[in-house]
């Protein structure tokens, strides 16, 4: 699992940095790929990266601000030619079906796959066996998604030499065990399943927010987050314009972080009036109030490992 | 004048060649650029050459494909944050209204300036003292239109030798001659203007198409053309693929340029089944047919000189 961000600049394009999408890669969990918003020319970035268009499985619309969702008739319309033909599921605020909708039928385009359009209400908006999708209402001028993703906790691997020094013979002795069953053995042994089993692999939670003032949901939603990706238009000291405009500085994305008890924190969303050389210095805004901060670029790929300290 | 290919490829984005637009930079003539087509990321390809969207008066769409409108939200958004404040006119097939509208609409988009949205018949869409616009329909799966582009003659300059020679007085008689009064002097003589106006500077016209199938409106909308701007999405030989796809071939829009009487010819929209290696082989093609012909690629400028010859 890891994501790479297709986009991180605000508002407008530049030349180093692309309006908002961000791919979460989950090629190993499921085969398939996330992506949160879709600004102009994501396919285009993506043209540049080994993502895989027809491996795109839903994708996340945080707002309806041209900058987060102008990309997407062209992404649908391009996988269609790029083989795809799995089920795509876009969630959103209301207004995306018919953005979309009016897009594909006035281009008199007709995709070949079958698409699913979910327009969002707060609360539990996906759930299967590996993920929860939570979205939450954040403080932007129009209504602003955030999203949390749950894995859930995978069960522990059969710890196969105890079990053959303690003489369980594979087969359906295995499942029961597995299953969390007690076994009793032809021998009269109870076999206590918990001594069996590996210690659960605990499900990692990843934080991705739209366009947002700091506020509450916001910290909910980064809840002891792995990552946190929050947006961060301004650096440290134009908290009156953020406000304004409804966008965080760095301080304030950090904040969030820190109160949230999240491990790690990606700035993205960067205002073009920062150039190359004003970077770092945004990171290291963040970081005097969390430390373990990084400021996203184009193609920037962050891993999420599994917390193995718990 | 001039013409500079923003993107040439056709369908979808490829990394050498971005989906279809065309600008027109009428800077000398009129301070102004006009833009054909608008694919996705047009305002990206914009960012990397010296075109100020605050100059963009005019967007001609020949047709509804998203290959062709879908970067239009996105620069019409882009162009009010870069201090643009002058009216924009899109001229575009019915339909491209809605898609505008609903695009900003959705996207909660205000333009701090007045845009106003032309849906096409064919005929005269456009003229003032200085341009004539005409628009046709072509043969495509939808309607898809090409546009000719007509600079009005400019008459001559005033012979300011001549008439000083004569005894004219530089003042309402100056104006007078050149507007082609006759004049008589004080002394009697009679001032033809004819005598004392140079020759007048015979405009250009500029024929670009939408997609299209060989056929006779393309024909005579680039009747002895300047500059005609062709598609050629396929190949010599691939002319049952391209009838079927209501596309044209290399050699097709060679025999449009040859029987219009065109002095030079643009093949554009170029399949991306083509990749670097082959592009002289198409403009070769197209040569053993029409000899001035040149394959366009993104970025490539091609100046439209005054004819001297007439
Ligand atoms: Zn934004
Ligand atoms: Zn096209």
């Amino acid at each position: 699992m890891d994501v790479f961000f297709l986009g991180t600049g605000a508002g407008v394009p530049a030349k180093l940095r692309n309006v908002t999408s961000i791919a979460l890669k989950l090629l190993e969990e499921r085969g398939a790929i996330w992506l949160f918003d879709c600004g102009e020319a994501t396919q285009h970035q993506i043209l540049h990266t080994s993502i895989k268009p027809r491996r795109i499985e839903k994708i996340f619309i945080t707002h309806l601000h041209g900058d987060h969702i102008y990309g997407l008739p062209g992404l649908l319309s391009s996988r269609s030619f790029q083989g795809g033909n799995s089920l795509v599921t876009v969630y959103g605020p209301p207004g995306i079906k018919e953005y979309i909708e009016i897009s594909l039928k006035i281009s008199k385009t007709y995709l070949k796959y079958p698409m699913e359009i979910v327009e969002l209400e707060e609360g539990i908006i996906f759930e299967d066996e590996q993920f929860i999708v939570e979205a939450r209402l954040l403080e932007h001028g129009i209504p602003s998604y955030g999203y949390r993703i749950i894995e859930k906790d995978r069960p522990g691997t059969l710890l196969a030499d105890k079990l053959q020094a303690a003489g369980v013979k594979p087969g359906p002795d295995y499942r029961k065990i597995k299953n969390g069953e007690e076994v009793i053995l032809d021998n009269g042994t109870m076999i206590d399943p918990t001594e069996f089993v590996g210690p659960p692999q605990k499900g990692r939670i990843i934080s991705i927010l739209g366009d947002t003032r700091k506020c509450k949901n916001a910290q909910l939603l980064a809840e002891k987050a792995d990552l946190l990706i929050h947006e961060s238009t301004f650096s440290a000291g134009e908290e009156a314009i953020a406000h304004e405009y409804f966008h965080s500085t760095t301080l304030q994305a950090a904040e969030t972080a820190l109160h949230a008890g999240a491990k790690k924190l990606c700035l993205t969303h960067i205002s073009s009036r920062y150039d190359r050389n004003d970077w770092q210095q945004l990171e290291a805004e963040a970081k005097t109030i969390f430390p373990n901060t990084v400021l996203s670029e184009d193609f920037m790929e962050v891993l999420i490992p599994y917390d193995h300290d718990e």
